[in-house]
């Protein structure tokens, strides 16, 4: 479905992928943050819970970032390209537990 | 709170501890597996959605281990302890939005 | 928002809108079932919560019923009527912590 | 596994039994006012998205007040009845995807 779709060319919005890249950078340093905590051995379990929580709503900013950006530059256009029935499909996809 | 509890030596079990190591080294790897991806310029927002999706499924992994062994080292122990309203709070706060 | 959007006349798909009221019908009995079982002393808790979950689990069926339907009339339409923006902010709004 | 922890006689607390009744009452009207919404031909969708977020957040309100009385009254008096294993996966079933 990707692949049908990705021939309509649909790429993230340059500043939207600089954004998510910053911000997927500053992800990666706080999972070596907990990493760190995990090696001390008297690490309390309810501390790195608050730190994996944390990890996590960074990245549901991140999805919301791209989210956002696939809604205005791919979904809301997706009736003049035609290929409705793909974009719908493949969000609801990727919106499912989220 | 934290420290309150952390008074009475509340350690994370080492076994937990490595597993959830090894699961969050993976983790960061998957992050920068997706930083490559934003690299490129042609990249498909859904593929990055997928990718954060993968990511948060994995990060929760690692907290219900963590979650896991809190509640039976730390939790199911609090009454003969005597902190139970610090545990049961310090848990509903991790918990919420989960 | 909601109002400058409905100027367009966007309604809910009357399949979708019989399905959504079917199901939540459901939902309601299942709510008084819940309210019955906390008639009972006895009931116990962890019964509760998985009746909870139950519900929870099939109102976010409605919600998934509703969200494709309004991204396949509406939103894949909006760059056509000129309301993107409208459209994607109300919808990023009720995408948040789904 | 609940018949051989409910032989403790383990019980939801009257006060938030009662708690978790009047709430799920309004959770219940709050549906009922979702059907009558589905009623109207012209409803708009994101409308409805709303009122389902509402009520989502009001069960996991009910959700809440069940488990923190639910932790406090029996998981962490677990070690103490000797039920630890029992009680703890129990919990991380209804604790999964919330």
């Amino acid at each position: 479905m990707t692949e049908a779709v990705a021939g309509h060319c649909l790429h993230l919005d340059p500043g939207t992928r600089e954004n998510a890249r910053r911000r997927l950078m500053s992800v990666r340093g706080h999972v070596e943050g907990i990493l760190r905590m995990l090696d001390n051995e008297s690490v309390y379990c309810v501390d790195v819970l608050k730190q994996i929580k944390a990890v996590d709503g960074a990245l549901d900013k991140v999805g919301d970032l791209v989210l956002r950006s696939h809604l205005r530059d791919h979904v809301t256009t997706a009736h003049e390209r035609g290929d409705t029935d793909e974009i719908v499909e493949e969000l609801m996809e990727v919106l499912k537990y989220r």
